[in-house]
Formats: C-alpha cells, structure tokens, sequence
C-alpha cells in the first residue's frame, strides 16, 4: 500500500486495469510522450515571455491565478479573502504569501479525484522534484523549496518553455490590445514560439457595460468611423490584419449561446445603432451576437483565420463574488447549449465555403453524440475541439473521445488544447491528454476495432499533428 | 456455470473485473461494510419503531408498498388489480396474498438486470434465509418461510434495527403531521434513534387540490392567522421548531423543478393571496413554489435545519392509474431540470451565506457534470445529494461519481441515501452503494490517481461520515 | 503487432479486455452467433428480392447508398460530385465508378473507430473474401474483386438472403405505395421472409410540398373523400388494411417531434380543413402530426399494427446540399426530444389499452435513462426500440443497455433493428449488436448480477425471440 505521505507519479497512471490493454497503452505512450507541445489555445500572459522575468513566490503562481483552485476552497466554505484574492473595493485581504500556502496544503485532500490534484502534483514532482505529498506538515518545505527554486535561471518562462518541449503557445488577446509584448518579441527567437490569437468579444457582445466606449476605442485604433456599421466591420477587419501580422491564425469567440443570425444589411445596421446607444435589450444583445458570429465567419472566408466558438458559459454568476472580486473567480457555470438550431443561420451562408473553418467547443456534453459529432460528420467547415474547461480531465476527454468518435471519426478533431493561464500545468496537462488518447486507442486495438499501427498514427495526429493542421500551424 | 436456481451472493459481486482492481475494491469493502447504518432520508414508517408490531405477510411487506416492484409488473400487461393495489373507489381487487406471491415469482425473470432484482435477493438470502432463487416453483416455500418468520419476535422493527446496524434513521412527515409516532419514541432509547424530517410541501404547494385546506389546519395547529403572508410564514416557522423538538435537523422539498424566486414583500403578499383563492394560474403556483424555496432557504439560515431540494418529477403521469389507484403508484417520471438559472434568485440571496446548507438531487443526469458539479464546486451553501430514486443503482451510482467527482471532489457530496419505504431493503441499498463507491475508489487508486491510504479514508467518509457531518447529526 | 495492411476479423472483437469476462462473452456468443436473423425494421428495396437482379459493381452497392460513407467524406471537404451522388439539376456528376472507389479507399483511415468501418471491414472480409485492407494500395483489387463476384449467381439477392440466414425482412413503404415488388412475391416462398411496413408520413407531415396532393392521391387509392376529416381517417384505415394484406404488422413514423394531440372532432377537421390550404403555418402542421399520432395509435388498438415512433431527427440541415442532391445525403441531424410532456395526450387516452403496442426510438440519449426507461418500465403499452441511427454502434449500444437496463428491464426493449439499406452490411451490424449483448450480460454475469444460465436465456432472446414477439412476427 502506498502510504499517502509519498508523491509518487507512477508511469503507468490513467492507463486501463486490464494487463493486455495497459501493455498496449504504454507502447503508443512511449512513442508520442516526448513529442514537442503544441499549445494552439491558452491564456499565458505574453509579458512572461517578452521579458523573461522571474516568477513569484508559490501562491503568487500556483493559487492566486487558478480559479480551478480556489473556487474548491471556497466552496468548502474557505473565505477568498483569506487566500489573497484582491478585492475590487480596496477592504483588505490576507497579504502572508506563506499563509495562503498553508490554506492549501491544509485542505490538499479536498482535490482528491480532480484534474487539479493531478495538475499540482506533476508539477510538485516533475518541475520542482517534490517527493512527499503536500500536507499542512509538508506546507513549509514546499513553499520554502518553490519559491526558492522560481527565483533561479533555470525557472525563467524561457528556460521553462525550453525545459517542457513547448514549440509554440498561441496567447489570447483582445480586439483593442495593442499587443506590446508579441512586438517585443518580433525578430528574436520567440517570434515564431509565442503567437497571439484574435478574441474581439469585447467589441462585439453589446451586454458589456464598456461595449459603446470599446467600440469608440476601435474607432482610434484602426481610424474608421466605428458608428456606422461598414466602419465597424472594416475595423474588425483591420484588427484582424494586425493580428495576423503578429502571427496569428485563429480567432476565439466567447459567446453565452452558440446562436447565429443571417439579418439583411438594414436590419444590421439598425441592429448595430441601437446596441451603440447603450440602450439596447437582452434580445437584442444576443441577435447582434448572432449576426456578428455570421459576419466573423465571413471575415475567416476572406483571411483564412481559424475560428474558434465556445458557447455557453453563465458568467459571474455569484454576484457578490462578482461584485467584490470581479470576473474569472470560479463563478462561471456551464448552462444547457444547442448546436443544430443555433448553427443553421451561420452553416446556410458559409457551412460549405471550403476557406472557412470553424472549431465548436461545448460545455454541455449531452450535445457530443446528439448535435456535434453528426454536424462535424457533415460540414465541412467543422470541426469540435477537445473537451473544454470542466470536462478537462481524464473522465472528460473519454466522454468525449467515446461519445465523438463513432459519428465524427478522429479526423474532425483536433488534438488538445490546454486553455490555461497556469503556464507550469502545461506539460501536466498535455501529458493528461496524451496518456487519455493513448487509452481510448489501445481499447479500441484490444476490441479489435483498429490495427496497432493504426493507433500508432493516430497518436502521432492526436497529440501533435492534427493541432498543428486545425490551427494552420504548419 | 451456476445454475439459475440457486440463490447466491457473491463476495465479490458488483466489483471490477480486472483481478487487481477487484483486489483494492475488496480490501476497501472488508473495512467500512459493517460500519453502522446511517439512513438520513427516507420514508419507513415510524409507527414500526414506535409500536414494534409484526409486519404481515410476504406480499404485504414486500410488493405491495414497492412501486419500483408493481410497475416493472404493470408494464408487462400485468393488471394492478391482480396485485392486490387497493382502488380508491372500491373495485375489489385481488386478496389473496400467496397467489400475488406466485405472480412475482412467475415473472422475477423481469428484474433481471435490475436494482430491485438485487434489493430482493438481498433480503431473500440475508434476511430469510433463502438459498434458491425465486420461481414459480420455489414461489410457495418463499411464501412459506418469509411469512412464518415475520410472525417472529426477531422479524419485528427494532429486532431487524439491531440486526441491521441502523444506527440512525430519518422519517420524513409532512407539516401536519403531528408526529405522534416521534413522541411516543421520547425518552425510549428509540428517541435518538428515528428522528423525523420537516416537508411542507403540502403547505406550499397551491397546486394541489387540499392547499387551501391545508394552509386552514397550519393555522389550527400554530395559532397563527395564515390567512395573511406574514402568519403563515411564522406558521411555518414554528412547525419547523416543533420538528426539531423531536429530533429533525433536515428539511425536504419535493417540487416539480429547481425554480426559485426573490419577489418583494407586496409581490409575495398578492401572490399568497391569490394563491389562498384556489384559483391561482399553473404559473402563479409554479411562482409560489418558487418564492417559498427562496422564504425556506432564509428559514435555515435562522434555525440551521438542513435544506433537501428534490427536483424534477412530473407525478401521477398517468391519469387512469392515479384516479383508481391514487399516489405513489410508479407512475411518476423524470423531467429534463435546469439548476443554474433556477437556482440564481436564492443563491443571490442567501448562497454565499455560512449559515445555510442545502442538499442538492437531480433525476435529470445530464446536469451532473454540466451544472451540478459546477455549482457545488463553487457555492459554499451547496452539497450535492447521491444518485436518486430510479438512479440508485449501480449503474447509476457510477455514473455520479464519474460525472461529479472530477469537478465537485468527494466533499461536496454527502454519503448515500436509500430514500426508502422498503424497510428490510436498507441494508441491501448501503451495501450496494458501499460496493460502488469501494469500486469507483480502487478505479482511482489502480489509475494511481490517489494513494490507497486516502482511498480508505474517502471509504469511510462515504460510508458513514460524510452523511452525518452533512445532515447534521454528530 | 498487426500490421495495417492485414484484414483480420478477430473472433473476440467488441469482447471486454479482462479474460474472464471476455470468455463468458465468447461462450454466450456461441451459442447464439447463428441464429436466424429477423430484421423487423429497415430500408432495403424490395425489388431486389422480388426480382433477383444483380447488384452493380462496388462504388454503385457500397458508396452511392451509404450516407454514413459519403457524409464523412464529405466532412473532409470531398465534393459530392465527384462520389457520383447525382444532382438534381443535372449538373454532371463523376461517372466512373473506379475513381469513386478509389477516393474511399485514399480516405479509408477518416473511418477508424467508426461503426461503418467494421460494417465496411466484415462486408469485404466475409462476403467479398479479401484479406487486405482497403488502401489506396488495393484499391483496384478490391473494385475488380467485389464488382466481379457481383456479377455471379453467388451474389443476387435471393442466394445472398440464403448465405446470411435471414429468416425475415421487413422494408418500409409509403402509404401511397402499391406494393407491386411485395404482390409479386406472393405465393413465391419469398412471400412469407420480405413484408412491407407502412410509413404514412407522406400523408401526415402537412410541412410537406407534396402533401396536398398526396392527401389527393389517397382518395384515389381508396376511393374514399379524403377531403374529409372522416374520409382521410378512413382512407388511412384501408391503406393500413392493404399493407396488412400484403404481411405487414407494423407502421412506422418519422416526425420531427415526438408531441402528441387528443383535439376534439371539431378541432380535427379544422385543423385537417387547415392544413389541406396548403397555407398551414409551422405550430399548425406539428399539432396536426401530434393529432396524428393519437389517431394512428387508434387505429393500431383496432387493427393490432405495432407502432413506431421514430422522432427527433431535423432534416435536410444543410439547404445546399438539399438543393444540389435532396434527401438522405447525410445531412439530418438529431436535436434534443421531449417525450414525458409530449406522449402525454396520447398516453391518456390510449396507454393502459392491451391492444396497442407502441416502439419507441429516440437520437438523443438524454432520454434514456431520464425519460424512455421510465415510460417504459410502467406504461404496458411502451417498449423501446434499439439504439438506433448515429447510436447504432459499439458504443451507442452500450450506453443504451447501460442507461436504460436497469430501470426498464430486458423485457421492454426490443431486440435489434438494422435500419438500412446497405443489404449486404445486414449480418455485420446484427454481428455486432449480438456481441454488444453479450459484452453486457457476460458483465452482469462477471459482476454476479445475474446467473450465467440467465445470460443464456437472455442472449438468444435479445438476439432472437425479442424482435420475434415485440413485432408480432410469431
């Protein structure tokens, strides 16, 4: 019995029970384990790799960004005060870096049979050789060891990146930003590693209390007369150049729903005027996000970007958390999501445009089998990202990869994507994906569905290739 | 091959197959399966334990109060009246107890694959003694033995208690009810033993047809005037108060969805009001139900009772078998649920109070992993119930744990409810969710996903202290 | 390690890991391997059967078809066109069938972990002999082999319904046709293994545009005054009356939605008035399908016609390819169906009648374990249909035992259907669902569940006797 005062991370972990089908799980993990990361959705902060500056401390890195984290404490009742999370009024919140550390260590055992237990401790073990697990007796050692080793070279984000195999991060930005640190980066060996990628949700969804003044700030940034709706979409447009110009390929769109809308040039126009009053109505929010989904997929027929759409999640949805602590603090729930109607609109004008190119992502996992395999199956345009946000996790992914695979094939998705802001996790949770893959492939060879040199190749492409393909990385 | 006539329980049934998984699900097993019974809700009947009487024949025990039984058979052509289901209007139905017998044994073969099958067996072999499977050939000395022995002192109600190491169980009575049953039991070593649950739905619920005389007798039994908003609140209040008085520490809520609301003071007023008419709209009422979660809820805030909201089933489905036979008769189903949008009126309100606590259940699985999980993982007031009614089962179990876990942890859940009028079934009902949760657990330890030592701890937590910790009972 | 070049079929394929349970498996396997085949419901033309022509060559039989083929090459971005799917508009399509072929065998791999790779793999491995898989490599070798044997004796329909050991095929017929295929076996000793089924949604979908004429043709086939409320009905009655005639014993309905109606006579022949306008809205034609399915239920209480209700497909989602190539090219798409609230009006006045047999199908899983198993697992009159359409796979059928078994029994479910019109795939997809089966049981027998003498019994009637008795074919 291993005794749980020992972090060990066995080589054979997440692989099936069954001794045949474990062998055969290994040997396609042996064969793809060490291929380079391709990280083409994340949320890294572009500063950390412009400037190469040293983390922290440990809880400035490991708890106070992860809302997977401290959203858990909360839950269990811990105040966010308590673990430092800042309040937006200014009332004061625990400021002993040491003290947070503790909160976590003395509350470990809460992750137990969570994706962030086994994030932290591939990260505890393989990046900062921790081999006790973390318990309130181990909290010093670990908070001394970490924060001592982030002050070292070797803990840099560059000597990171290197260390992890990272070939290229994509970064998420939005529309109005300016994207100082990609420009830092142009010329120097970082240009072709860390790209941006194209978010304009702040520009576009009009339920945004800064929406009318982020749209005036479009107006100064691209010169366009933003007010009127030709202006707007050149400006979007122009943005987008700007983008692209910093290596950008794909585009990501946030969206509550997944709906769409195909509205004549004067309801566009009417549409877009009342939502630059500040005055326009919830209905009248949502359509005007639905026309822009149109009008964005139209942009990517033109430029060739990726676009991606992630629908349904309810922001905020603690007001008081919401009010103290602002957005991003482990509020945000998964809500019910249709596909088939919402989609239509869209898929009518460009669903068979061969430049089009769309990945659908979903935190409602009852539409897998039901709406997105069997659209991905058809359209061409289609394509369904890995298992998002919550359903990252190793149960997740075989949802995903058992309700998808059989309607949709390997070859409408697209490998992993990490969309994380803690950079240390990265190689943790590609690895999670890999191990998963390798997994769900070597049931299907033991089941006798596939050949083993099928799989072989099928782990190549799910692991690497076919982000690099789906994001026109190559 | 064992032949179908044998009546055999495994050691090892319900366990993984893999011989190393089996092997850490049996070592889990072998320490919490003879921890003693916690049965925090359910509906066993407390003048059992209060009066200690025998319990009748085999059909009277065993079919005729089990809708999970009769509506497997009903759904087969096999008339109600043949069971011996009493019709409300007084058609004479079958009263001969051993040839209802005969009909189950004759069609047991339907149960197979079914949790009841298992419930069943359980009873038959560990309870009666039985050694043959039921037929219609071993239908008479099933009859037979199972009716001699319940004539015996050790087949009364506190005997059995003892026997099956219940060491608490909740009862679950209406607001009316004045619990004489509970009284009687105070100062008995019963008193702390069987304690009652506090659910007022026909208090609030302006859909049925005996509201309004319902709010008339809260008002004889409090002395307040529930004629108006604020004394039937304070109506309310006070039958809680005399709920605790004997014992409860948990209330329960049986409504059609999750809707909550948080009108104003007049608004609930004129809501009442209407309500008191008898003529109130399907949508009024839905509106009241809705409000009196909200008005609950705050309730539990001042007294600390325990909040059980049970969600989402459409009653008396089928309009033939409700007239003749009533209630309760297995013609009630599920219905598609929504929680994140319901539940924001209340969680506004009173979510991130330290006060409250609230039991959240579902018969809607899709909300598990999309909104459930979610929703326990962040807000501090909520704790998520185990897999319900026509989910109490293996299948259904795992499916809980698969879907939740990796989002909510183990501790937001809280321990198994068996939710069962089925008396001699409880032990058979925390057996099979001890085998679940032991096999999920090795699934986890052999996945390396966490150390067997932690695996035995969450082993005891789920078997034992979870429920009492949640329920409020130590 | 099987290399990729290699067509093998295993004998234990689809068969659990664990050795254990994969020889319960096999054993039960065995046993039931070479039963008959009854296909009680499906899309095959009778004309092969009354004819006994020969089948054209490969890419005309195994492509053009199959819009589980050409929908996933489609996805990929491979024009229909150049698959030969004919045009509408007489636009030229690819006409040399050697090429198509070769464009499935560069793209066989898009197919790995499909259902229609192992339907494709047993086709050509047992009905075609080959031993190679299908690559641009062979590409040649197979067209050549397959179209050659195509042309032999071997090869009609007649002997290949001889080689597969179906005892019984039923096709499905619109309630305009007149059966000539059908007549024309009568008295031959086809007539007794190919029956018609009667589909009437030409008749009853009023969003048709061919509806009101097909109302018109009605009358002429019947000589009824199908401009009538009462002459329609009737009409329906005879046309049902001739399918029976001809050895139908079910009808089969394809809405969009599984909503019923219970309208008054006057509504009915208002809405009937309606709808024979052509000018019926869209909430007008789902309340005359809803009124509809109550009526056709009232008619199978007279008639004995097994009825089944297909619903939740949207169809012809992409209007391009509807457009360019009609229906029934891969683009229906599932959406999320109802069916407690929406059976309800028919269930209250038909569900407890002992003549009335109804089958349900669902695309979304759901309803499962939500909504089906409990309709089922009470209403006499509901038994569920296979996992059908996109969930007609390993997988699908797993979930669908998994989710439904232990609510609903064995004994409310159906046996399998294969639901195609790809003939020569038939003994492939009941190959597979036998297997399925048997995984599931040999895991109920594996985890002591049920008896392995159990298991038997169950295997020869979810392969055999289920499908026999639940369609009236004994």
């Amino acid at each position: 019995m291993v005794n749980s005062t020992i972090l060990q991370l066995h080589p054979d972990r997440l692989f099936p029970s069954d001794e045949k089908v474990r062998a055969i799980a290994r040997n396609l993990y042996q064969q793809i384990k060490d291929l380079p990361i391709i990280s083409p959705h994340g949320h890294t902060d572009p500063r950390w790799f412009a400037q190469d500056e040293t983390f922290g401390n440990a809880t400035e890195l490991l708890i106070r960004p992860d809302h997977y984290v401290f959203r858990m404490l909360y839950s269990q009742g811990i105040p966010l005060e308590s673990l430092g999370i800042r309040r937006q009024d200014g009332v004061a919140v625990e400021q002993d870096p040491r003290k947070i550390w503790h909160i976590l260590a003395k509350h470990y055992y809460l992750f137990r049979g969570t994706p962030s237990r086994m994030w932290l401790d591939t990260v505890f073990h393989d990046v900062f050789g921790m081999r006790e697990l973390l318990s309130a007796k181990t909290a010093d050692k670990y908070y001394d060891e970490i924060t001592a080793k982030l002050s070292t070279a070797a803990y840099r984000p560059r000597a990171l990146m290197d260390r992890f195999n990272i070939e290229l991060i994509c970064t998420t930005e939005g529309a109005l930003d300016t994207l100082p640190h990609h420009q830092a980066m142009q010329g120097t060996p970082m240009q072709h590693r860390v790209i941006t990628s194209f978010r304009p949700d702040d520009v576009v969804d009009a339920s945004r209390d800064d929406f009318v003044e982020n749209v005036q700030k479009l107006a100064e940034l691209t010169g366009q007369d933003t007010q009127t709706w030709a202006g707007y979409l050149q400006a979007l447009r122009l943005r987008r150049s700007y983008f692209r110009s910093l290596g950008a390929t794909a585009t990501d769109h946030g969206h509550p729903t997944a709906q769409t809308a195909d509205l004549s040039l004067s309801d566009c126009e009417a549409l877009f005027s009342m939502c630059l009053t500040g005055q326009s109505s919830g209905a009248q929010q949502e359509l005007f996000r639905a026309q822009m989904l149109t009008e964005l997929a139209g942009m990517s027929t033109e430029d060739g970007m990726v676009m991606q759409i992630h629908p349904g999640a309810f922001r905020n949805h603690n007001p008081l958390v919401f009010q103290h602590f602002g957005r991003d603090k482990g509020a945000d729930m998964p809500s019910q999501t249709e596909y088939v109607q919402a989609l239509k609109p869209m898929l009518n004008k460009y669903g068979n445009d061969p430049h089009l190119s769309i990945i659908l992502f979903t935190l409602d996992e009852t539409t897998y089998a039901r709406e997105l395999a069997p659209l991905a199956g058809h359209y061409p345009c289609l394509k369904l990202g890995p298992a998002w946000w919550f359903h990252d996790s190793p149960e997740g992914m075989l949802r995903f990869r058992h309700q998808v695979t059989e309607t949709a094939g390997f070859y409408n998705t697209v490998g992993f994507n990490d969309d994380t802001r803690a950079f240390l996790s990265i190689p943790a949770r590609h690895d999670v994906a890999r191990r998963i893959d390798c997994r769900f492939l070597a049931d299907l060879v033991a089941q006798h569905r596939i050949n083993e040199d099928e799989a072989v190749q099928l782990a190549f492409d799910l692991s690497y290739n076919l982000a690099k393909k789906a994001y026109k990385l190559d």
